[in-house]
């Protein structure tokens, strides 16, 4: 497989989405946080979107450049209006406004209204708290993207519906990121592709009925992901779900029953460790959490014990070294939609 | 099993604490909380802490009356010292502190120090949703209760670190109450004592190893406890745990490894909806998501879905009129720490 170094990419991607009518600025941070999740080895969520958020463009459902602007504001809370600019681009909005009115007030939420893609959701809390602040972070999807039953049901009524939560330490911060779901859809597509089965309790056929089968969830007709905890403590998923769908969808005034143009609803809660026990007492305090965590004497069959996000950022400088590997195939359609846009890509 | 009307435990409760030294007004608090948990079905954390409760008060543990102070505050936080008075007392009072200052100023979180026992963790967050607020609650446990093994190690580093999200609808609110783990320490001692083995995947022997007997667990020497999503994606349970334990410790400035004198630490973050899409609009949409949730066709080997907390306040609702249920044995240890204190129970 070929691998690209992540400046190459980051300039493949700025004049991408550039000559797709994005600022430069703009370009940049769209460019920057997809080749940061490559560098995780986030694929999904990676340079890979390149494609899609380029057709996304052409398609005018991203509208590069257009305004954010505030819907509804007060010293603590907002409503941003993200304009179908990229995702990623009214996200750091919402990162810098959340941490404004964190450092004012103590603490802040922040959602948004016409959001496109918000890309992997910890890329947000880990910005927030890079600058200091503990930071929750929650996303849904619309009504298209309801392929997760809720427990008990076969049929989808809820989004994968992510939630993650970073704090502070000493060097990297701590990021949990994780899905509501047994499986991510994206996850489904790459098993398939590879002529993988499912994990067995992940999915569920049309009728309702477990299997293993990643054609049985794509049908026609379609199947459906089961939620995390399942098969019996499924309802602790569900319920993590609901909380992301209430906090990230109707707290901001979106139905989740009607067909909405967005792509995801963004709750961003940040706090300042100032107002509680101050930044130096809560770093010291995670450094000794973390010393106790990653002590923990290794269970029969493991290596070890990890905090949240640690994997992550030791494939990340991993990559820094060695590159970032792409499918002959991603790149094929990157360079396709790159010549859509007129732009040619110069060697690496 | 004897039952007994809701009306007269909390007679029993305020007349018990109240010999114990707190004022009428609190000790009519703890019983009334109580007693609602019994109501729900959820009797772990219900009347049966009649006993443990008057023991702690006896042993000096917990100080009823102690006065309940703001070790630090801004206009929407506040780490609240609940001087080893009752858990539910000062969260009660930390409800109130939240409520207001989400009032004033669009959110609020609200950290205690010096807590008891917190009780049923979804009643604090559920009495910020009967006010209309959209509420969130952690509570970690001190080092003693360190049952939970992090992902892919073999001794208990975390507790049962619950979660709870309340928000209001028409009726009765929406309330989520769930531990980050696979079982409860309560539901082992239960099941245990009732002779039945503990469900396979929750529970690790001392040496790391799975096990469904009680007594590998209790030890000694002593066993642990799974994170929620054991077997493959307990790293999710795990992380939850983490960022409950952060939340609800850390951020307070309680060391994670230090033996504490108190219980609980309690988080409380409440959000006024008319700070984002306005109550009446919440409520509606609300409404909307439980009946598109609530008509989801049923699974095979299922009945339907149900919002969260939708089984307790059915079961409340039963209770009511049946009574609440008590063992012979809980029955006996009320009325002997009663006789400790002093009060002769009447006869219901």
């Amino acid at each position: 497989m070929p691998t690209f170094t992540p400046g190459y990419l980051e300039q493949v991607g700025e004049d991408l989405f550039h000559a797709c009518g994005a600022p430069v600025a703009e370009a940049r941070m769209v460019a920057e946080d997809l080749v940061q999740a490559s560098l995780m080895g986030l694929e999904s969520h990676g340079v890979t979107r390149y494609i899609w958020y380029a057709e996304e463009c052409l398609a005018g459902h991203i509208r590069p450049g257009a305004p954010i602007t505030l819907a509804k504001e007060t010293g603590t809370t907002a409503i941003v209006d993200c304009g179908f600019n990229f995702g990623l681009v009214s996200a750091r909005f919402m990162v810098d406004l959340a941490e404004q009115k964190a450092r004012d007030n103590g603490m802040a939420c922040v959602l948004s209204q016409n959001s496109h893609h918000v890309g992997r959701l910890g890329t947000h809390p880990q910005r927030l708290a890079e600058r200091g602040l503990v930071a929750l972070a929650f996303a849904n999807s619309v009504k298209a993207g309801h392929f997760v039953v809720p427990f008990g049901g076969r049929e989808g009524r809820l989004a994968t519906n992510p939630l993650a939560f970073a704090v502070p330490m000493n060097g990297q911060p701590m990021v949990l990121d994780m899905s509501t779901s047994m499986i991510a859809e994206g996850k489904i597509r790459v098993l398939m592709h590879s002529g993988q089965p499912i994990p067995p309790g992940s999915i569920l056929d049309a009728e309702g009925a477990p299997t293993s089968d990643p054609l049985a969830f794509y049908g026609p007709p379609r199947g459906s992901i089961l939620p995390f905890g399942s098969p019996d403590l499924g309802y602790k998923g569900t319920g993590l779900a609901l909380m992301v769908e209430i906090l990230s969808g109707i707290l901001a005034g979106a139905s989740s029953t009607t067909d909405l143009p967005h792509i995801n609803g963004l709750c961003l809660i940040a706090i300042d460790p100032d107002a509680f026990c101050g930044r130096e007492r809560f770093v010291a305090l995670m450094q000794e959490l973390s010393d106790y965590i990653t002590g923990t004497p290794a269970a029969p069959g493991h290596t070890g014990v990890i905090m949240p996000g640690g994997l992550d950022f030791a494939r990340r400088d991993q990559r820094m070294q060695t590159g970032i590997p792409l499918s002959d195939e991603t790149w094929r359609l990157i360079t396709e939609v790159a010549g859509k846009v007129g732009v040619k890509l110069a060697d690496q």
